[in-house]
Formats: structure tokens, C-alpha cells, sequence
């Protein structure tokens, strides 16, 4: 063993993901997709390297995110770069680039991976996959709804109830018109109060009152917007919209707001209501002027965002993870007697694999019965021994591994056996 | 129009998929997928992010690439980290992490992206995504052969014939002894010629022996080295072995190096036939020291990766890309008549959701008729218009964009109907 031999562990702050948990990401992926695809969204995709400079045009970002969180670097060439700390700016700049040759309303997907340098904590990566839906070109509230009936429809796909979650409604717009009707007009104070009412259910009410006098100045204002922000009830036209599609687990929520400045209108977010695990699993919002950066007309948007880590907690915490998921092991597991009989027992596995049978072959070093012990702990079915006395004879004995039971034939006997059986 | 407009370019060198680009990468994708897993590969991944030193241990890499291709930069906690530029180093530093608890042989494929900072040309860019397959824990040479027979056996499932394509064997430890035969023992000096003649393709002949002859010093080294690489005809036990797999699209060639240090043994690429696609599609090698860098005693590995770009470059010089991979539109479109019908629509859409007829929604603010020509264009089988008209009678009517018939009935009707048909 070398003195400074290297470290096996993965960059601080992201995961490695062995079979057993690419399994679970490959299902978590997979139900997205089925669900997006069933609402005709289509699926697309970028890299993960972007220009700085999308994310540093005013109001397409959260500053706090840009300054202190982006994994940004200049290039051998001289360019900054910046590893996409989400997908909305992408997703916009993709649609502005073939405005002219899209057709509208646009309905698209994706699952990308996102990079942030945070403290490493629960649900929080430096890097996490993160699915992606938004709907451009449709301003009405039609597709406010769709949009958050398609979330909802999402964790009914993955086996939730909805005593499970519940929907928080909130609206930009509106916030903007309750803040004027108390006298606050300034863009610049309202976007401090609405940062301030974000982070409002992590901070105390004594804190909050706090620092929103900081921003408001005097304690009747402040008393004014605790009133609007703290609000019980109420519903709006999407809510109304929600419940007419049957989605009753939803509410209006003045606090919520959104860390990205680019809301215009309808933001949203879905909490679990297991109290052990209170960050939001989902959250997005309409931004009808985020493609304007690029020039020409906006289009209007409207969108989610949902993490792989805080998708499995909550999967995980309601007990909704199927318990076949890791079982991706092959049919048949072709065992050679000894390493002479490997090309011979390759060639068998040939000839099964190409009836559609998945088969593995244990060119291990190891002794027989080790070699049927482990078929049987991967959870292959069968298992079928080629050795010089099964060669020699023609006769050959397929073992159902489950079962322990087996089956005696040629080699031709025992494929017709395994493709009535699979 | 602002001034100072964003462009809505992607950065230099990378991809962006949109829906038809990214159908045909899926198809890629899930093809590589399915061959995989009909041999017994489980699938893993990890993240772009790797701490630079896993590329600068000695014999873990290419000099050339670490040192002027990778993407490498200093992150706010002043660790150095590299996108990843290859996936070998990672597989080997997730098999030495859990050695212990792994059963070998192991067979692990993954689909990562990869980055590389080079000038962008055909075939080339600066991130691209690769298939890789590896065997672990498996050093005879039944590995070699199946490894290889698996990369054949993908072409053959993207539709390719063995016309098509030629695998190139060759091997690192027998060019080791033939150096040592014309007295070249000096292990730089072998590493010098072997780089050199993985170049030997692109170069001339002359500008070969000119470079060969700074390395070995004289004229009859130089002659007897060229003697050694340009052998015409040769098997080893690789070659013998698939061709009793029946793979005769192979042959030995000395000239074959691959560009990796770590490789110890067999080693091998897969040339297109088509002279006009001459880049290798594909190679691998075997590498029985790679996980020593991590300690503990060597595991032995063989793999291969293969690009999504020489791929497509493949299947479409070739003319094997199906004809209906960007056929992802939903069976339904549902048309409301106005603006005011967007609910009601979007009510009946959640109903055929639920029967498992992918459906979608018109919430555009378009005329009637320039909404059911997009339906058509966009690949939808059927069109549902609702209006006032058809909420008042309870008759509605669904075409059948293909053929142009109709179907009119009740919404459970037109259900019935449709979950019959598809």
C-alpha cells in the first residue's frame, strides 16, 4: 500500500451513486418523465456549462444565489463559465433562440442536474437532479392550474394521498397590490419584504418584525404587512381552478414567496405535511419577462422545479419506495465449472441472450459453490453449470434459484424451457 | 429591444438538445441501456465533480489531457476540482471504496457526460456523453472476449451489420515484450513509441519515423519498430475466442495504442467501414492496476467507452436512426373552442389522463381552426374541440387526425372509444 495513495471518497458535497441507489434515481426519473409525457410535455436538455452572464442579468436570478453560490470559473479561453445552478434561465434562453420555429403553447420537460456551493446539510447538495416543467406562450390562468394539477398528479403517480401534502398558492401580483393599498410602492422595498416573508417560517416572529422594520421604518407599517402576510384564508382564481379539477389539499399562503426574482404572478409550493420534513418539495411560479433578457417580445412562462433528495425523503418518510426496485438482475446466470469452460459457457450465454433472455455469465475466480451462492444473492433466477461432464454428456440442469427446483435437457431444451417461462 | 441583450447562444463547444435532438440521444441512450443489461451490467453514476488529483497520479491518465484539457478550478472552499474527463478514474475509485462489501466480478455500466476543452471539429466537442461498460475482478481472458462481444453485440442492436464496422485488437503487455525482443526495455521509452504510434494514422509515414527516431536514437531501431507495428496479419487469444463466438469483423493491429497510460493488456477499437466517419467509435482496454492509486491490493478491470456523437455520426452515416424517434406527441389533444372553455377542457384532459391516454391541452390564445392544424402538425393521432356548443348538448366530437373520420358521442363515449383503440 502506497503512502499517499488517494482518497475513494467523492467531491465534498455530491454523491456517488452505486446500483442500489442509481435504482432508485432511475425510478424517481422514470415516473417523472411518465408523468410529464402524459400531459404532452416534451423532454429536452442543455449542458450544465453556461455563460456566467445569464445569471447575472438584473432580475433573472436571486443575487444571493449568483454572489455566494454559483460554481463560476473562467475557461482556458478566457470565457466565464458557470455550472447551472437551475434550469429556468437555460429553459428560457433554448426558447427565445427558436421563437420564430416553436409552436406555442410549448410544453417541455427536463431532468437536469444543478450545482450549488452550500453548506451540505439534509435535502441540500452541492449538486442534485432536479425535474423541470414549464409551459410558455399561455398567459391565462388555464395554465396555472395545469401546471400545478400536474404536480399535484405527480405524487398521486408515485402512490401519495393527498392527506400526504398540501399546496400553497400565492400571487406576485397581488402581494404588489395589497403593498399598495398600505402605501408601498417602491420595487426595491417590496422585493426586501418579499425576501424577508421567504425566509419568514425559519426565523422567529420577533425576528421578522425585526428586520422588516429595517426595510418599512416605522411599526404601523410593519403591523400592516404582518396582517396581509398573515392572512388565514382566501382562495384566487387558480385555487378555484384546482378544486374545480377535484385537487382539494390546497390553500392560499401569503409568506410564500420564492427565492427567484423573475416571479411575476402565481408562485407555488408544495410542503409535506409529515412535520419532520418541512422544506418545500416542490416549488415554481409564473415569469412573464425572463425571456425578454434575450431581446424582443417576452413570452410568457410558467413553471416547477422538483429535487431528486427531497423527492426520495419524501418517498421515504411515507413509506411510498417500492421494495422491488434494486432487483434489475439478470434472468439467468450461466456458471462455467471451471475457467476452461468460460468462452464455452460465453457462448451459451450468446445464444440465450439473443432469445431475449438476460444473461450473466461468473467468469470469477472462484470455487463452484461460491459462484451458485452468489447467482442466488444477486437475485438471478436461474443458474445453469457448465462444466467438462455437462459438455461430454449433452445434458445440462437449470436450477430455479428461488424455487430449488430443477430442470434437466440440452442446451436446446432448457432455452425453450427459460423462453416459456420469461 | 434592449441594448445590451443576452445571446441566446449555447457555450462554446456544448449542446443544446432540444425535443427531436433529445429523442434521438434518448433512443441512443436506452439502446446502450438495454445491450448492457442483457449481459448482466447494473448501472451506476456519480457526479461531474471529482477532486483534480484522481487525474494527476501517476499512470492514472493522459499528461496531455490532464494537463491541457481538463476543465480544472479552485471552488470557494479552495479545493481543486475537475469535471470529469474520462469515467474510468471514478469506477475505479468507487469499486476500491466498497471492495470489501462488492461481489465480483462486477459488472457496472454508466451513461456520465464528459468534458474536455478542445478546439470543437466533427466528432468533437467539449462536453459529450459515453456509454461505459466494465468487468471487474475478472483477469482471464473470457473478460477480454465478452467485454469486446458485448460492444459488438450493441451495433448489432442499433441494426448494423458486421459489413459495417471492423473491431481492432491489439494488445499492451505483448507489444511490451516485442519491444523487449529488439532490446527496448526502458519503460518511458515504450510509453513514448506507444503514444506515438496511436498517432500513426494521422501522420505520415515519414513524419513517423522521423518522430520515432528521436526516441530510439538510430535508424535500424527505427526499421524494426515500424517491423513490429505494421504486421499485416496475427491473432491472440482475444481474437480466437470471438471468433468462436462467431465475430469475424476482427483483426490484430499492432498500431492500435489508445491514448490512456493505465492500460496493461488487451486493448481494442472499433473503426466505422465508411471511410469518410474514420475516427474510432469505440475502444477500451484492460487496466490491472488502476485501483492500486487507492491502495490495497489491484483489481483487475476491463471496459470500454463509446460517444454519443460518433455514435449518431455511425447510425446515421449508415442510415439506421428510425424514422419515428421524434414521434412523442401525446394521442389527444383536446381544443378548447374559447378561452373560457381552457377549465372545462382541462377537466376532461385529467379524465383520459387517468385511463392512460396522454393528452394534452390547447391553452393558446389562438383561432380555433390554427389550433387543430398545430394538433396535426405536432403528430397528435386525435383532436377533441369544446365549446359552448358541445358543453350544451353533451355530443361531442373527436377526429381522427390521421384519417380524417370522426367519432361523436358523449365524453364516456368518445372514452370507451378511444381506450379501445389505443
Amino acid at each position: 500500500m502506497s503512502d499517499n495513495k488517494l482518497s475513494t471518497d467523492a467531491y465534498k458535497g455530491v454523491r456517488d451513486f452505486y446500483p442500489e441507489d442509481m435504482a432508485v434515481l432511475r425510478y424517481i426519473m422514470n415516473t417523472w418523465s411518465t408523468t410529464a409525457e402524459s400531459f404532452g410535455f416534451e423532454r429536452y436538455d442543455a449542458s450544465v456549462l453556461e455563460p456566467a452572464e445569464l445569471y447575472k442579468s438584473k432580475g433573472a436570478a436571486n443575487e444571493e444565489i449568483v454572489d455566494e453560490q454559483t460554481y463560476t470559473f473562467i475557461d482556458r479561453g478566457e470565457r466565464e463559465v458557470t455550472l447551472r445552478p437551475e434550469m429556468t434561465p437555460t429553459v428560457a434562453r433554448m426558447v427565445s433562440g427558436r421563437r420564430r420555429e416553436l409552436t406555442f403553447p410549448l410544453r417541455w420537460y427536463s431532468i437536469p442536474n444543478l450545482f450549488r456551493y452550500e453548506r451540505p446539510q439534509r435535502g441540500r447538495l452541492r449538486e442534485h437532479w432536479q425535474f423541470n416543467c414549464d409551459i410558455f406562450g399561455a398567459p391565462g390562468v388555464a395554465a396555472d392550474v395545469e401546471i400545478i394539477s400536474l404536480a399535484n398528479q405527480l405524487l398521486i403517480d408515485f402512490g401519495a394521498t393527498p392527506d400526504m401534502f398540501e399546496i400553497l398558492v400565492n400571487n406576485r401580483a397581488e402581494m404588489t397590490a395589497l403593498f399598495a393599498d398600505i402605501g408601498i410602492t417602491n420595487q426595491d422595498t417590496v422585493t426586501k419584504i418579499t425576501r424577508l416573508t421567504d425566509r419568514k417560517k425559519k426565523i422567529s416572529a420577533d425576528e421578522y418584525r425585526a428586520e422588516l422594520l429595517k426595510i418599512v421604518g416605522d411599526n404601523t407599517k410593519v403591523e400592516q404587512v404582518v396582517g396581509i402576510v398573515e392572512v388565514e384564508a382566501g382562495t384566487n382564481p387558480v385555487i378555484l381552478g384546482l378544486r374545480e379539477l377535484g385537487i382539494t389539499n390546497v390553500r392560499l399562503d401569503r409568506t410564500i414567496a420564492r427565492g427567484f426574482d423573475y416571479y411575476t404572478g402565481t408562485i407555488f409550493e408544495i410542503l409535506d405535511t409529515d412535520k419532520e420534513n418541512n422544506r418545500a418539495m416542490l416549488g415554481g411560479g409564473r415569469y412573464d419577462n425572463l425571456t425578454s433578457m434575450f431581446g424582443g417580445d417576452p413570452i410568457s412562462g410558467i413553471g416547477f422545479g422538483m429535487g431528486d433528495v427531497t423527492m426520495r425523503d419524501f418517498l421515504e418518510s411515507h413509506q411510498l419506495l417500492p421494495t422491488n426496485i434494486t432487483k434489475t438482475a439478470p434472468t439467468l446466470s450461466i456458471i462455467p465449472a471451471e475457467p476452461e469452460n468460460d468462452l464455452a459457457s460465453q457462448k451459451v450465454a450468446q445464444l440465450f441472450r439473443s432469445h431475449g433472455i438476460r444473461t450473466v455469465v461468473d467468469i470469477g475466480q472462484k470455487k463452484l459453490g461460491r459462484k451458485i451462492a452468489d447467482a442466488a444473492d444477486s437475485g438471478t433466477k436461474y443458474a445453469l453449470v457448465i462444466g467438462e461432464t455437462e459438455i461430454e454428456s449433452g445434458t445440462y440442469v437449470l436450477k430455479n434459484l428461488d424455487l430449488n427446483t430443477t430442470e434437466s435437457g440440452s442446451i436446446e431444451n432448457l432455452l425453450t424451457f427459460l423462453i416459456a417461462k420469461t
